[in-house]
């Protein structure tokens, strides 16, 4: 890679570009984009929404617009530019039209379809450099990313726990063991998933809404209810207005509006196939998917190897043993050996509590 | 207080003379003490050991080998000079004695029958300042201080546990949920406590030496052992060579070393009476008590009110709901409202681990 001083800050601008789209471009990635000459910023764009204009396009219209030619300046770009078309044409032929002489890319697009931009680029003599902050823009479309390779969305799941990991009081009591920074934070990860899931026993307990309420969104993810026999109560706020998905393993119990969708997966035990419920999703263009769910949940999608990512608020309180625990395995570990690491990520305070962000490491790799 | 520039530096570096006395110097305070004229050092010394020279002492006779002559110098001493003949004379009589002009203390003494030095020194004409670095100076001897001001120690309770709070599997395994380093750490918070704590529990389980051997020092603390009815094994390896003090609520079931000694203090409902131990403990100076024990007995002293500390080390892990817990309560909660409140002090990488400071505030004040 051959790089300029001013390369790493033209890319983060770009990464900063690209985040604006983090509540709107699903399924879409994220991706922004800096048009540049000699460092200086000639013109910027983001992706916002899907079916709409690529950070590309929007980079060089906005340099158009103020009149400032692209021919022969360097393209800053989150993502490979794609080279197909979809519902918008491909970004490599705007930027060969352009006249764009380099561009510089944070990563290869690994959606098969769309990719080879550069290789494209390169062979029409375009100067091509990948791999600037690409563990940054491997974050920003984790999701993304995770179902174009695998089917499945980046599964993020998020807890609320005193210091000594309970979530819960035995009498099921939890709201509310963190402060409002906190819970507005959880939130702002709410907002940036495709989907919320939670269980029958959570909705039984505390009737969640599970919608964005304590920021500004345009759009609020759907709602999946995990829900063995379907016995969620027509009467479930979970239930309101907007899409709402049931996971059952039996016909539904229950009768529910008409807006509520349901899908029936049975694993061979007659319980919901989790494995299954998740490449569901993964068709359903479920990027990143959130989940706040009770121990048992937790503790099922836990042993099967679902959850990618833990975000835990930790409150600086103990509340003591009788308590509910984060995890409640279906089978208990009896060797310290089986025990699941982690990678923290980064350890924040958030108000009076403090959020750890942490990647479930498979013990298997 | 008339502050000079080179004030903090200096009484900051009496604070690290102080902390040389770590390990050594209980049941008496850690304290340093540095000798200056001119934001130039003269002379240094920290009390090492009880019976021998103080601080203040060292320090004057440090700049005298040095050739530095004392006189209408300024002292820095991290404790109010004392003011009494106990085994050495008092620090105050040595400094008017030796003509110090300026004396600036961290904080006054705390200690009845040796306090009110400061006024001694300010009614023959030495300007005195106290206050500064106060909150350095109190976390330094907070033991000492606790035990003068309530005749308990200082409780400071260690755990290791993983990311979801659980310090051993449901099978009792625990060896080792943390690293190397974060081991070694509680080693050095071993050694500057006056006694180490655990339960009959424990002694089953881990048959634990409580000693101090991953890191240097001089002396072992004090091993004490809750054993309600007197059953810790005549070959534990707690009751090896060096002082033991065990706990009963009864007469002991098994017949121990004769350097073992007993302790009988029953509550009302037959079981020990943690308070009566605390005080018993403070009788014998244990300034820091360091507990090391199970969920039980960290239970019944969290639900009693007698923990002032928590050192937790966290391991990038999660055990699962089935493993063992922090604190397993008497009597569980039922209200949130009820919650041990806590103000956590610091959050450290250790090697692999995190280890987390808190102070538990009491809920009645």
């Amino acid at each position: 890679m051959m790089m300029q001083a001013s390369d790493p800050e033209l890319m983060a601008r770009a990464m900063e570009l690209a985040r604006r789209g983090m509540f709107t471009t699903m399924p879409n990635p994220r991706v922004g984009c800096v048009i540049a000459r000699d460092g200086t910023i000639l013109g910027e764009g983001w992706h916002e929404r899907a079916g709409e204009a690529h950070a590309e396009t929007r980079a060089l219209a906005d340099a158009r617009a103020r009149g400032n030619e692209p021919r022969g300046a360097t393209a800053y770009v989150t993502l490979e530019p794609c080279n197909h078309h979809a519902r918008t044409p491909p970004c490599t032929d705007a930027l060969l039209a352009a006249g764009i002489a380099r561009v510089v890319a944070a990563m290869r697009d690994p959606y098969g379809p769309a990719a080879h931009g550069a290789d494209r680029l390169a062979a029409a003599g375009v100067a091509v450099d990948i791999g600037l902050l690409e563990d940054e823009a491997r974050e920003l479309n984790c999701g993304w990313i995770k179902r174009v390779e695998t089917g499945r969305p980046w599964v993020r799941l998020k807890v609320a726990a005193s210091l000594d990991g309970r979530t819960a009081l035995g009498n099921g009591k939890s709201q509310w063991i963190t402060g409002q920074t906190a819970r507005a934070d959880g939130h702002r990860w709410r907002a940036r998933a495709s989907a919320i899931l939670t269980g029958i026993g959570t909705v039984r307990q505390d009737d969640p809404q599970l919608s964005v309420r304590e920021i500004e969104t345009p759009r609020q993810p759907l709602r999946v209810i995990v829900d063995r026999y379907g016995e969620t109560p027509a009467h479930a706020r979970v239930l309101g207005a907007g899409d709402v998905l049931v996971f059952t393993a039996t016909p539904p119990r229950t009768k529910w509006p008409p807006h509520v969708q349901t899908l029936e997966l049975k694993d061979r035990h007659g319980r919901i196939d989790l494995v299954a419920m998740m490449s569901a999703l993964g068709e359903r263009e479920v990027n990143e998917l959130h989940v706040e769910a009770g121990a048992k949940l937790n503790g099922a999608l836990l042993a099967a190897g679902l959850i990618d990512e833990l975000l835990m608020y930790v409150a600086p309180c103990l509340l003591g043993d009788p308590a509910r625990g984060m995890f409640d395995l279906p089978v208990a570990m009896t060797k310290l050996e089986d025990r699941f690491p982690l990678r923290v990520r980064s350890i924040e305070p958030v108000g009076e509590d403090w959020r750890i962000l942490a990647r479930i490491a498979s013990r298997d790799h």
